[in-house]
């Protein structure tokens, strides 16, 4: 069955987000500092059309984390825009301009109902309104048997973790403090429900831990 | 001159220690679990004057934690016992019985005046009310040119760092939950002084990130 995996960069205090996030600065205060090591590789560079970049370890992880993806999963803070319901008259298309670098069906956590907006590349955002375990299966259908990215933000991601539901976690350790803003962790709990480190991977400005159930290929970090 | 080496196990949601810690449970409910990695080691049986124990990454970790340290500092809660004023009629002489592990001068941050408690094996705890500041220039003095071990507890540790003190910081991160509990950055803000992360050791239920200042002989992590 196609797994939900979950990837995401958190400071070493724990935060996914700045404090006081906007259209302007989506990531809040200081949250780009969470993303500095993943700018200047090849692969995401690749990934949205550009030429050229850094091949290092954090080059593998990224390339492993786009491979065997057909669906993803977001919150309706991470496609963005505004709260509340959504604006019709000037509809908020998400950050990502005609052709998102997705290329598969995307689905919206969002408690505002919205027809699917159809983008350019194979990129369809599809908005759910009957939550988690209900975009989950709506993913799975459309992943035609591949996996399932979830891409947080830090709201939804607590929901499918406190569930039980994430197959694998991928966590993007930056070396940094941000002292405020969206925690990652926070209401999910003392209970990982299964998922064990599996690898660290150490690279320029970041150290990558991955966890799995233990009904996956990798063993146990040894 | 002597550097300040701070280290720590912390949950990947940022505790160094459970909530309701008491005598009973001094490192409150589910905080042994931040420890699991340690207490097989070698290294750490070695220390606490037991044979046997397993060698992994984790050893060589341990071991140069231990070396080259010539005095310790800890607060007030680490020392333990109760809160408030010393109980003069049966006092608190720590967790660690008639001869301590530190074999070395041991500073303990406190609001409540009392006299040096002299135990075996080298070990003498020395209980400092002038703050942070004045007993790390206490405890330079006392290592006599090695460096000096920050043991904490978090508020401790959170004074120094926040001072921007700290030369060395290791953190032990175990991938598991507390979800809740003491945090080790609570307060500390968005700066870490020039604490760069400098290596990554994965190893069996633990990765150590190792950060250091800018004029340490570590290279940042590549």
């Amino acid at each position: 069955m196609s797994r939900l995996r979950f990837k995401i960069s958190m400071s070493l205090d724990g935060f996914v987000a700045g404090p006081n996030q906007s259209v302007k600065e989506p990531l809040g205060a200081g949250g780009m500092r969470l993303h500095e090591w993943v700018f200047t590789l090849k692969a995401w560079r690749a990934m949205h059309g550009l030429e050229g970049g850094e091949v290092n370890e954090s080059n593998r992880v990224v390339e492993e984390s786009l491979a065997g993806i057909g669906a993803t999963i977001m919150g309706r803070n991470m496609f963005g825009g505004h709260p509340g319901p959504w604006d019709a008259k000037n509809p908020w298309n998400g950050w990502w301009g005609a052709n998102p670098p997705f290329h598969h069906p995307v689905f919206v956590l969002t408690h505002h109902a919205r027809e699917p907006l159809v983008l350019e590349g194979g990129t369809t955002f599809t908005f759910v309104t009957g939550g988690i375990a209900a975009a989950l299966d709506l993913a799975r259908k459309a992943a035609g048997g591949r996996d399932i990215s979830l891409a947080g933000g830090a709201k939804a991601a607590q929901q499918y973790l406190a569930a039980g539901l994430v197959d694998e976690m991928e966590i993007h350790l930056a070396p940094v403090l941000l002292g405020s803003g969206e925690r990652l962790f926070d209401g999910v709990g003392a209970d990982l429900h299964g998922l064990e480190l599996v690898r660290t991977v150490a690279a320029p400005g970041v150290t990558h831990l991955k966890f799995t159930k233990g009904d996956s290929p990798w063993p146990r970090q040894k």
